[in-house]
């Protein structure tokens, strides 16, 4: 119980990691572990308010995710980040902080995000609306070696936290226990 | 031991903030306690890179290292802060985020500061060599209600270590054990 780590969730806006990162923190909840969810959005406002969308300014947000994270997870907790997380350097370099990194890539189709379109942020994207639209107009660098791959386009949410909290288990980073 | 607490240091450079910080964050970790150090300095780099010292500058940098105390207190950790933290009202704030909060206002004549100056910042801020500088230049807006004030002036660090830590024990923030 004691052995905290940082799960890092990266992947296009839509693809699923915030609200998986909420399922799987309510299950590792419910097996007593201590857990804290770090939201791209609700980190924006708390530790990155003023930063922007440019490479250097995201950089710097994934930093500050990362800081925070480490010390979390070397105090026992289970510390979940959902984040795009867009370039692979700056994720590398918060691998490189921690003891232990489990990152995750939530893969889903552009044509599939364009598709749903939740947040109708792909529609203003693709119009011009919005600038620095990750996967738009802005670049994503998926990882090369991530310890899970999530793929979202056809796989439901309860379906992918089956699969997220069997290969923790696997790799011998939550114990064995059953999901309810 | 799972019962988290913020302990936050707010005073003048060179009252003793990071001295004291270090030496009961030594003495809780002996007696079993998780423990975190966010010093000013540090956290700067870590959270608050490209922040200055004005007044929102500031305000900004304590909102953040209160925000991570926080997230490391619910979790179990006592996360002692160590940041001069000069206006009242935004460390009124992050203690309204915690449940358990402890203020340590480290208090030392500024007539004993410029006098000791360690670092020679105070020589600097009088000559007018550095702007915005706390109790010189910049506005210091002692704690009204603190927890513990421990006056540095004249009290070795080793006894207001003493001191704190039997504060914290007849608080009850942490159990009695004894010094070695």
């Amino acid at each position: 119980m004691a052995d905290g780590f940082t799960l890092w969730f990266t992947g296009l806006s839509g693809a699923g990691k915030s609200t998986l990162a909420q399922l799987v923190a309510a299950e590792l909840n419910r097996r007593g572990h201590r857990v804290e969810v770090l939201d791209g959005d609700e980190v924006r406002t708390n530790l990155s308010k003023g930063l922007g969308f440019s490479k250097a300014d995201r950089d710097t947000n994934i930093r500050r995710i990362g800081y925070v994270c480490k010390l979390l997870a070397r105090n026992g907790v289970i510390a979940i980040a959902a984040a795009i997380s867009p370039y692979r350097e700056v994720r590398d370099e918060v691998r490189r902080m921690h003891d232990r990194f489990v990152e995750v890539h939530v893969k889903c189709s552009l044509g599939r995000l364009i598709e749903r379109d939740v947040k109708g942020l792909y529609k203003k994207a693709l119009a011009g609306e919005i600038r620095e639209f990750t996967g738009i107009s802005d670049p994503y660098e998926p990882p090369l070696n991530p310890e899970i791959v999530i793929e979202t386009d056809d796989e439901p949410p309860k379906a992918s936290l089956v699969r997220l909290v069997t290969t923790l288990e696997r790799l011998h980073y939550i114990e064995r226990n059953g999901l309810p």
